[in-house]
């Protein structure tokens, strides 16, 4: 019923030893750390919950200085800080630079903001927060126009992210962009279809291990043959409105991609059911939201048209986790990845993780990433992770008897570790 | 992983000092507690249940006296005694009425009765029910048509009922009923904006702090025009049949309401996703039923539209509670109302509101409201959700590491007291 | 919060002396246990997990002997060794076999396959194996066809399973066999109205208790009258291609079942939202996967038009969960039915079994079905819902107020022996 709090305890130090391996993140490799509170501070989990409590979306104009900007950010974030989110913030704040007190005020900010700038002087910083985080590598989100030079692939690994390309090829500087990357000239179905080989080429060789998307909920690949492809790609490519079309333009771009996958041995990411925009009056990047009651089976023609393809899926509705977790016990080629964004809640993950673990072979479970925007948050989300870990194997596995504690360990460091590298080929 | 018994039975005593607020209830202001046994048994969540279970329609056929009804209820009730449904009879009758025994049946019923008519003679009866369930405030809920004379504003708060305007505008009595309270002669969507926005300010006056009504899964708001809500106005003032419009119809009344709840300074209460009639063959006031898989995108238009009027939502289905957790977290005019109907059970209660503590910002939750149709279930219900609280503080915030006891007891004075009186500017 | 250890173990003691009526299996009543490991690990869940964690689908090809089938494959559930449908072979392998290791593997599957074909020389070995399971009585799954002679209805019961009939009527085979077992000729709706009536006839005679089906998501029963269905009846008879009307068709033959259950006082088992051949490249039986978002509403129409026939309703996804508990509440003819395949997992089957427990009337529950294709199955699933139901009893119901010790081992003999009994009219 519960687990000794012994046990528990054993499980998280054993847990703790394990070096993870976070399979997506935003951490831009050039600057992967904080050198200011309000870099931190203005991650938009932060600055979307203070607007949604009801601070003014002024208070955080880009132009303001943070001596203003700062104490009114803190101030509405007091209406946060019962939330996991918060707690993040506290986690990384005591863990990487020294912070001791409860919460976070306009009144003991300028002393953290310091410790931040100081930190941020070590040029091995990325190295010194990961190491400290016990995280290994990190993948990147790469546009599909990004330069690939200088990464530091000892920490980081590319991923051709394919949002922008496929929802905006309508955009003429995003077919322009595709032209320079892969020097293709784009004629029709066939010339895109080869310059998105290149793409995926062009990532592989640069270390890169998967594409990713995030789909909109509801979103159903259909078949594209060849002549249809074709047609609207020659429509798309002279500017045409092709919006009858443009659902064939997409699906048949996200089968060239996955059927390049195949070829090159990469997996495809895939994050469903994201509306964005929905909320107009928003923050920068707090518009998106889920939509409940939408369902994986859009996804089935990629599914099962690719084999060969490692799809690692993730949904944003807590309506679909039963059906993915259905989807990793039945599909091969069905990887079940962490617990993304509006599920990312302690509650929502302990329940989930408990079925999944009783449900779901357990080489096919990549336990969790990050989705950072500073390698510092990857630490405090992957604490996180490690405590509802060792307390579901504690409770949900050992102690209902599905297995010994050196298998909960085992199972610890398949999620953590050995399933992402496996899977992602590292 | 559990909190200490000693942790949760500190914060339930702490709890229990607070005075709640109750933001939607059924409670007729004239005759708010029962005046015999009948009128608790008589609800609908007993008759329904007990039918449910077998028992014949009949069986409560209004002109039967207590003394046949009565023990035939019991009887069939005996299959319920294990709902949390139950357990607020068994709550209320021992915590006012003196009631000692385990179960209420056919051989013990006549000396509750007994006490509950005595207690009825209490002039006072409501205000010691009311203080003996620690609750300072109930909301009403009025008809459009409702007269709001005499109503105890001490105790009580009247709020503008939309269903019967909304979806029985068709009715010509419904219309009329309309021209009589406002004063304005019904020609066209002008005179009709106008009927609206001096049916808002008409309850305003009496007191009311919010209009509610409860809407259809995937009722859809569209934008109106006011040439379209003019020409539907008309049509269906003239008595004409709109089924193409009539959507367009309840979605510019809606509009128009929100409107002036924004000029007003009026809360909107949506309780979102019941079917009515769903069951043919139910009793009175239960024949409705949830629809798994709606999603609240339908009241995008409404949320974005007038982002000064705040929203407090309901839902009635699983599926959509964390579609509206992440909708109190991202939207800044959405707060998150209660348990609704068919999700007011503990074991339901107790995983969301883990989920809505640890990603929502504690000033948009209203923790709990008592939809009670007599007083006393208002003191049942709210113990129950005062017992969960505490249990879920304790467990998932205070031993998870979120805040200390204090801050899980201002939490909880939040949820109970401050926000309903702020939101709804008591 | 917890209950205490005590509780839930005085608790399971009390419930493992309940003898159990299994309302849904597969088991085959000619050959209801295995006669050697293959037949227990070619259970579908073992293919399919297996497969699902990378093995190869030529493993398990029926020609491949033993000796190199059962090594491969056991080496593939090294990766499923952390679910429960492992335990369940683990379960049954100790308490039926003797089996001693944590683990079954090459090494060790020898003299466990040697102890299955020793029992299975036992010719009371179905008898002997269902009373160390405490089970008294198992539902079959009995195609329209099945020869019904020298079934040993003392232990089992058969079921008339619609499946093959409903959704393969376009196929003549099947219509040539109804003509067969009902001595009917079909010309019309009127014929095919009197074979479903006296093939549901010829199944009570038998003893079946109950007709069963499975639906797919989505499937609305409409209303048809009998001009309607003469028409499609007639298209179908004369294998006309009826794609316009094969829903016609369908939802014809379930109220004309429904109908004939009505007068014979049958249940009917309707086992809700399977996709079938969803995934294309699965294992045998290894394909059917279930939809999120799906709602029961569909199934009103039947619901409502036969307020005399019993519906035991199960659902394949976690969405509909607490549509199914609201149904269960309100409608009297719905009873709640077990916890079907992927919702079969002890992390999910709690939850939802403290939300029924609390919520819905105790004799409209049948607690758990086995589902399995041989009786030593049944044992381990069985054993796996007695332990989950002790817990949940003592912390849910028993700690949580809601009744006594003795009030709980109550409910246990409803949900696990009585209202199987009486809801079937056994």
């Amino acid at each position: 019923m519960r687990p000794s709090k012994a046990l528990e305890r054993r499980l998280a130090g054993r847990i703790a030893d394990i070096p993870v391996v976070d399979v997506h993140s935003h951490v831009p490799s050039a600057a992967p750390c904080a050198r200011t509170l309000r870099d931190l501070l203005g991650y938009h989990y932060f600055t979307e919950l203070a607007h949604s409590a009801g601070m003014n979306a002024e208070v955080i104009a880009p132009d303001r200085p943070d001596e203003e900007m700062l104490p009114e950010l803190l101030d509405a974030m007091e209406n946060i800080n019962n939330t996991v989110q918060y707690s993040w913030m506290m986690e990384l704040a005591r863990e990487l630079f020294g912070f001791e007190d409860d919460r976070l005020t306009r009144d003991n900010w300028q002393p953290l903001d310091e410790a931040i700038r100081r930190a941020a002087d070590d040029e091995n910083r990325a190295r010194a927060v990961l190491s400290r985080a016990n995280i290994e590598k990190v993948f990147l989100t790469n546009s599909f126009d990004d330069d690939l030079e200088g990464i530091d692939t000892d920490l980081f690994v590319p991923a051709l992210r394919l949002d922008d390309l496929v929802f905006g090829f309508q955009d003429e500087s995003v077919r322009e962009s595709l032209q320079r990357v892969t020097g293709v000239e784009l004629a029709g179905g066939r010339s895109l279809a080869e310059a998105l080989g290149r793409l995926v080429e062009r990532f592989r060789v640069r270390g890169a291990r998967s594409v990713a998307i995030s789909l909109p909920p509801g979103f159903e690949v259909c078949q594209v043959d060849e002549a249809a492809f074709d047609r609207v790609a020659q429509n798309a490519l002279r500017g045409a409105r092709i919006s009858q079309d443009v659902h064939v333009l997409q699906s048949g771009m996200l089968l060239k991609v996955a059927e390049n996958c195949g070829h090159l041995g990469l997996c495809f990411q895939i994050m469903y059911g994201v509306v964005r925009g929905a909320y107009e009056h928003g923050v920068l990047q707090g518009t998106d939201l889920p939509v409940a009651g939408c369902s994986l089976s859009g996804l089935l023609p990629l599914l099962n048209g690719f084999p060969e393809v490692t799809f690692c899926l993730s949904v944003l509705s807590a309506g679909q986790l039963q059906e993915l977790a259905a989807y990793g016990w039945l599909v091969q080629n069905v990887v079940l990845s962490g617990h993304w964004w509006y599920l990312n809640v302690p509650a929502r993950i302990e329940r989930d993780l408990a079925a999944r673990l009783q449900s779901v072979p357990k080489n096919k479970l990549i336990g969790y990433y990050s989705d950072a925007y500073k390698a510092e948050f990857a630490l405090a989300k992957f604490n996180m992770y490690r405590r509802i870990l060792s307390r579901v194997l504690a409770r949900d596995f050992v102690e209902a008897g599905f297995g010994a504690e050196e298998d909960a360990v085992r199972i610890a460091s398949l999620l953590l570790r050995e399933n992402p590298i496996r899977i992602m080929r590292l």
